[in-house]
């Protein structure tokens, strides 16, 4: 269950000049609507938001968004991919700040379909540096996670509070109760697998995730949908994804339907 | 070059009963926006819209579409799959007609995200019937086309026109003019072969989708994006697609960035 008082979000990390917040949970989330997290870096008071969702959450998240952060000082957005609950409230988010979006240069020509228009305030990824220097000292460097499940995609490290922003992977969709935390991993397991096992592309690229992520100091993993791993369930979860048989590993079986 | 009486669209097989269109192309693409087809069965009297696109083209598509049937008399929508140039439009095609949506069941309980609610006229490709039969005795059949690129994807075989819909497989992004018709299979690969080597996941998926497309006779090949394929090219197109190697077989070289 997510604690009343977590419903408008918890700060994860802080320190003097750097926070790292869950932006809570949708208390009128439906059954047969994929739940998601929205997550808010602020650095120096400079705001970051990771992922802030579409267009039927950006009410919500923006309304919680301001209880941590001036939303005019939101300066960067960051959509790790182009499905609908990550990228659709874009034309939203362009309007409400005056934040610079990076998302994967292989959505970016996608992206007016959403019906936004501003093209000076994109930016590709992968033309870009792959790491941004915040004023507090802190990193964000974005991960490649491409074919995770989406042929562009990326992850990002904060190195700020030790966060991995795992984006899809590590998802779970819950049946009953939302939780924050993973507690029992292996009961966590029976939302969590399913979804990866058909939507990630093949074992070969989990391992090249789990090889890339692991040279980083991570004491948060943060999907951008179920729980998150923090303690020993950041090991757990990263020796079950790096031996997961998924997507085209079995490909027959996909292909029956 | 689009000829001027094609803008707004061409109709491409007909018989007394049965016919497919293509939707015409968009006076206004923009240099950066990836260009899009759209098209519509119309089976005795009786509409079907394939991919009838994103938010910015609805105005325009809704407008071609009514030249050649009554918006009332479209009853079904397929979207192939979830990214924003295919499906982010969804909430004005439900509120412009009264048409049931076909959708990989994987997308389902994100299409909430881009504002919609009646999920009543929502199916899931993979819980119907993989063929429509309509009334005129042609049928429409659902061809999994998984992680090409999406991980839950369809093309659609209208047995009717003898046109296979590939949606994103096919795809090619104009640079210059665009046209309607794929003549120098060459000279078109330049524009074509980019998109698939880096969106599209495997060789072995491309080779298991082949083998799947070829039981069926194909006069015309008609994907989402770029130009059609007919007589020769249909051929050419499938040898080409059946030994591309793509995506992951490139593992390292897509992770480096």
């Amino acid at each position: 269950m997510i604690r009343e008082e977590d419903i408008n979000g918890r700060i994860l990390y802080q320190d003097d000049a750097h926070k790292f917040i869950w932006l809570g949970a949708d208390p009128e989330n439906k059954k047969g609507v994929v739940q998601t997290n929205q997550f808010l870096i602020i650095d120096r008071g400079r705001g970051i938001l990771l992922d802030p969702g579409g267009i039927h959450l950006f009410a919500r998240v923006v309304s919680v968004a301001s209880r941590y952060i001036n939303i005019d000082n939101i300066d960067t957005i960051i959509f790790s991919h182009q499905d609908p609950d990550v990228s659709s409230g874009i034309a939203l988010w362009l309007g409400a700040t005056k934040a610079r979006v990076y998302i994967p240069s292989l959505w970016i020509r996608f992206l007016p379909h959403f019906g936004i228009v501003d093209e000076n305030r994109i930016k590709g990824i992968e033309e870009e540096e792959s790491t941004l220097k915040l004023g507090s000292g802190a990193e964000l460097v974005f991960i490649p996670t491409h074919f995770l499940h989406s042929a562009g995609h990326y992850s990002l490290y904060d190195s700020g509070s030790k966060t991995l922003f795992s984006s899809d992977i590590g998802a779970a969709v819950f049946e009953r109760d939302q939780y924050l935390f993973v507690e029992d991993f292996d009961e966590h397991l029976t939302i969590m697998e399913p979804f990866h096992k058909r939507y990630m592309t093949a074992n070969i690229v989990c391992r090249k995730w789990v090889e890339y992520v692991s040279r980083f100091d991570i004491d948060l993993i943060a999907p951008q949908h179920g729980a998150l791993f923090n303690g020993e369930t950041v090991k757990r979860f990263l020796q079950w994804f790096e031996t997961l048989e998924c997507g085209i590993d079995n490909l027959d079986q996909i292909y029956s339907k």
